[in-house]
């Protein structure tokens, strides 16, 4: 849940009349995301969403991800495209706060996973990665294996905390990953925290991307693996081997993968599923007072972990090796 | 902040194919209410709201509550309308709660009110007054007189634990308000809680009211004691006659008041001070675990009660005695 931000309607009026989209007709704060505040704004000329961006948010970042979903839309992908003002700029300030209106995407995200979903998700995954090839910009993806350590140890005793012999397993874990970790394999632009409720669907067809905020320069196989953890395990904490086939299979249809990719990619799985394992962690060891957030259960991603740890093929995961 | 009950994709497009409102393209939770879980949601026939009605809301209470939006609406009232299934139906059941599908309101709420909203509010609430007149149907207002003193004592010690004293003097106010809460004056259907979010303007113009979960049958002028509270006050705790005097002109303006409703606004403006004082005070203790809510200061209507306290005419409101 979100909107951290609230912005009165005299701000909103003011700041839409900026743009040549019409004038306001309704405003409301959308109970979804939770690094920024986003609402969902009717005017006279269609729907939008209008995106605050919190703190958690480094304003640098801005122009790469404004960047890259422009770039995105423009090569078919469907993906929230940013609604330029009349200055010709897409990112502005309203209420204090770096701000951007961006197209609305019909579609609901799916709450219940079916293996038709993996399905679209390897498909759009890949057009991703292949419509990402020729954009200029860079940006490192600060929570990969370089970051993990420090996220680790800024999480001090904690680990132990929620579960005693935690913080040796993990120890133990980045030892492997920062020894174990390839860097020679295609690269690209990544969006690194593809969730289900980061993807679209009207009935049953993939109908948009959304949520660039972690989208970075990096292996294209990461995201693969991190949609992996995100997709296919059940809430049972059950790997389900037939959506892995059906994401897998999808993707490597529209983007040949090559051997050395899939042969890492029981490593890379054990490296996005620590990424998300150690921002839990710290998110739950730092609930700030008065949250509005309930943090997510960080030993969730210590069973996926766990899972990969003894997979040594792909064929774990559906292909053949 | 509000959605306390999460939907399905799946439940949603089911329960949405029952009515002749097209597909659904989207269905967003709203962050705004604290009674219901509010969804914004987009068809190929239009724009709505899908509420699922949570605990707090008797269930006894929904046909009450639909029928006198339904009466409203078709008496010129800009309020949510109630769609009906094809079955005819406007109450139905959503992931195991009671749910109703309304129109949707244009506009924004104001968050900083001016005295020309405060205008536009007297008259609407006038208007509702006055076309409430022919409804039907009657639920009584167990948030009244006869509901405050056992809220109080559910609250125990509490009230001395937020500010000392403070018990004594609510039991010393509810003596007061007991003996002289009046009975014979103008009643009808009120809508109980209209906040400022309650209430959505479009440039100025009131364009909707919403929310009548708290509607039921009392005294009329209650009703505008509620708004003084809730419209004419600064958040520095200052009265703000020139608001309470564009309210009261504007409203007896459309409804002529007598005098003697005139004479005893003072006590229902305690009254209803003191009303939102203790559910907000046994919300204060009461706050489950978990709650993604953050409580209201119940202090805040501790202030306007003593202002209240003070005032012995109409005067003190703006208005001519």
């Amino acid at each position: 849940m979100a909107v951290y931000t609230e912005v009165t309607d005299e701000e909103v009026s003011a700041f839409v009349a900026e743009y040549d989209i019409g004038a306001v007709v309704a405003c409301k704060g959308i109970a979804e995301g939770v690094e920024n505040s986003n609402y969902l704004l009717v005017t006279t000329g269609g729907r939008f969403i209008l995106t605050l961006y919190e703190k958690r948010v480094a304003e640098g970042d801005l122009p790469f991800f404004v960047a890259l979903m422009e770039h995105l839309a423009s090569n078919g992908i469907r993906c929230p495209l940013p609604i330029s003002a009349r200055d010709g700029q897409t990112l502005r300030r309203l209420a204090g706060r770096p701000a951007a209106i961006v197209t609305f995407l019909d579609g609901m995200w799916p709450r219940r996973i079916q293996p038709v979903h993996c399905h679209e998700l390897g498909h759009g995954l890949a057009a991703m990665h292949l419509a990402g090839r020729d954009f200029s910009m860079v940006r490192a993806n600060d929570l990969s294996v370089a970051g993990w350590r420090p996220l680790f140890e800024a999480c001090g005793d904690g680990a132990d905390s929620v579960s005693p012999g935690l913080g040796a397993a993990l120890a133990a874990e980045l030892d492997v990953l920062e020894a174990a970790w390839p860097r020679d394999l295609p690269a690209g632009v990544i969006h690194a925290d593809l969730f289900p409720d980061n993807v679209f669907f009207r009935d049953s067809e993939l109908s948009g991307l959304i949520d660039f905020y972690f989208a970075c320069t990096d292996l294209l196989a990461y995201d693969i693996a991190v949609c992996l953890n995100a997709w296919c395990f059940e809430t049972d904490g059950a790997f389900n081997i037939t959506k892995a086939r059906a994401l897998l299979s999808a993707y490597t249809a529209a983007r040949p993968v090559s051997a050395a990719e899939l042969a890492v990619l029981p490593m890379l799985a054990r490296g996005a599923a620590i990424r998300f394992l150690l921002t839990r962690l710290y998110d739950w060891l730092n609930v700030p007072d008065g949250a509005l957030v309930r943090p997510k259960d960080p030993l969730e991603y210590w069973k996926k972990l766990r899972f990969h740890q003894q997979v040594s093929t792909v064929a774990a995961y559906g292909l053949d090796p």
